[in-house]
């Protein structure tokens, strides 16, 4: 048996990383790959869901600084890390995870502007060489993927945010994708038939090349 | 008027920092200082209440990582130094904290371990140049403050750490105090009429020299 992969999808709100899941699910079935661990973030152990709901929620009117938001997303970033993610793909499970770090790079990084310092502290020290296999990156302008989004209902503190913001963001994932040799972009402003036969095509490539 | 003070009382649990306040209260007033803020950490905030709740008591069976321990720590007191530390200070009002960011520099850092960069990274963008005027460390043996915690009540998720945790975590206080003008070590295993004492006569020495 191979050994476990972590495969991240990634993108702005209302991207259809979601939605992606399942097409991803399939594509791992068809190859015989049934062991799936599912995560999402911030979030997946009590304790990240709890900071998830303060991330998303806030708390009374307390004003929640940059800093803030960032720390809480690595506490539960090394909360799911450690206590999940690392035990599954041991065990030779495959982890399949709706964001993980490089959402904290595009939001708080790129999005927030929080400097690199600590950027690069935290994921050094939080992750060391602990990094996605596979990253699939959707691409969408942030006006369409809020529009979906609004759509699905309520938004959040952090959906609530200006267009501003999210473009930094947008721009910030841009970057880092082109400099990842693991992040493949998709463009996520077509058709969902379309997104779905371009992550069809990339996850049949790709388990080609990666799976005995 | 002159400007607020940040004074921050340190020690092991059970040396005798919230006992202290009391007596820096006294010196204060007695130099006509009435408007003073309190804090403890970590908390203060709305959020930063809920963290240390979740830091003492844990959440159900989940192993709390130590460097989860240590972002929830930086995330309460970011909270805490920007919404309310800050603001009372800059209004003129002073500021003692029971407990303050050295307490994390001795308890993750000396007593958990946690590699330097990330507690530097930590203080140096969390923090920036926010520094307490005056820092009372209460030295004792830990199996006196614990001796005196226990005959308080239950002792919390991190009262229940080894003696050698606490002995490291003492450790890292007196290197700490011995590398730093601004704090002053109070031998807190004395009588409590003795250590009283000495708490006054630093605080008048302290007075006398930097309000004028
Ligand atoms: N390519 C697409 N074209 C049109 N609609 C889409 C497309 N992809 C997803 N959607 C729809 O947009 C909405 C948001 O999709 P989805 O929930 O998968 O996004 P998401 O990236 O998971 O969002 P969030 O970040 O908020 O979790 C859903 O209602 C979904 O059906
Ligand atoms: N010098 C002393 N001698 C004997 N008992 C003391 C002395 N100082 C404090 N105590 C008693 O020890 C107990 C712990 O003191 P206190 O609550 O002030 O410690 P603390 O440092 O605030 O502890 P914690 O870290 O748990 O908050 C109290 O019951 C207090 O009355
Ligand atoms: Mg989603
Ligand atoms: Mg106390």
């Amino acid at each position: 048996m191979s050994k476990g992969k972590f495969i991240v999808i990634e993108g702005l709100e209302g991207a259809g990383k979601t939605t992606a899941r399942d097409t991803i699910v399939a594509e791992l079935n068809a190859k015989g790959i049934t062991d799936i661990v599912f995560t999402r973030e911030p979030g997946g152990t009590p304790l990240a869901e709890k900071l998830r709901e303060l991330v998303k929620q806030g708390i009374g009117d307390e004003v929640l600084t940059d800093k803030a938001e960032l720390l809480m997303m690595y506490t539960s970033r090394v909360q799911l890390v450690e206590n999940v993610m690392k035990p599954a793909l041991a065990r030779g499970a495959w982890v399949i995870g709706d964001r993980h770090d490089l959402s904290s790079q595009a939001y708080q990084g790129g999005g927030r502007g929080i400097d690199n310092q600590l950027m690069t502290a935290l994921r050094d020290t939080v992750l060391g060489d602990f990094h996605p296999d596979l990253t699939l990156y959707l691409d969408v302008l942030p006006e369409k993927g809020l529009e979906r989004a609004r759509a699905r209902g309520e938004l959040d503190r952090i959906e609530k945010e200006s267009l501003a913001f999210f473009e930094r963001t947008r721009q910030r994932y841009l970057e880092l994708a082109q400099s990842d040799n693991s992040i493949i972009t998709i463009d996520a402003s077509q058709s969902l038939a379309k997104v779905t036969a371009d992550i069809q095509t990339t996850m049949r490539q790709w388990l080609l090349e990666n799976v005995k």
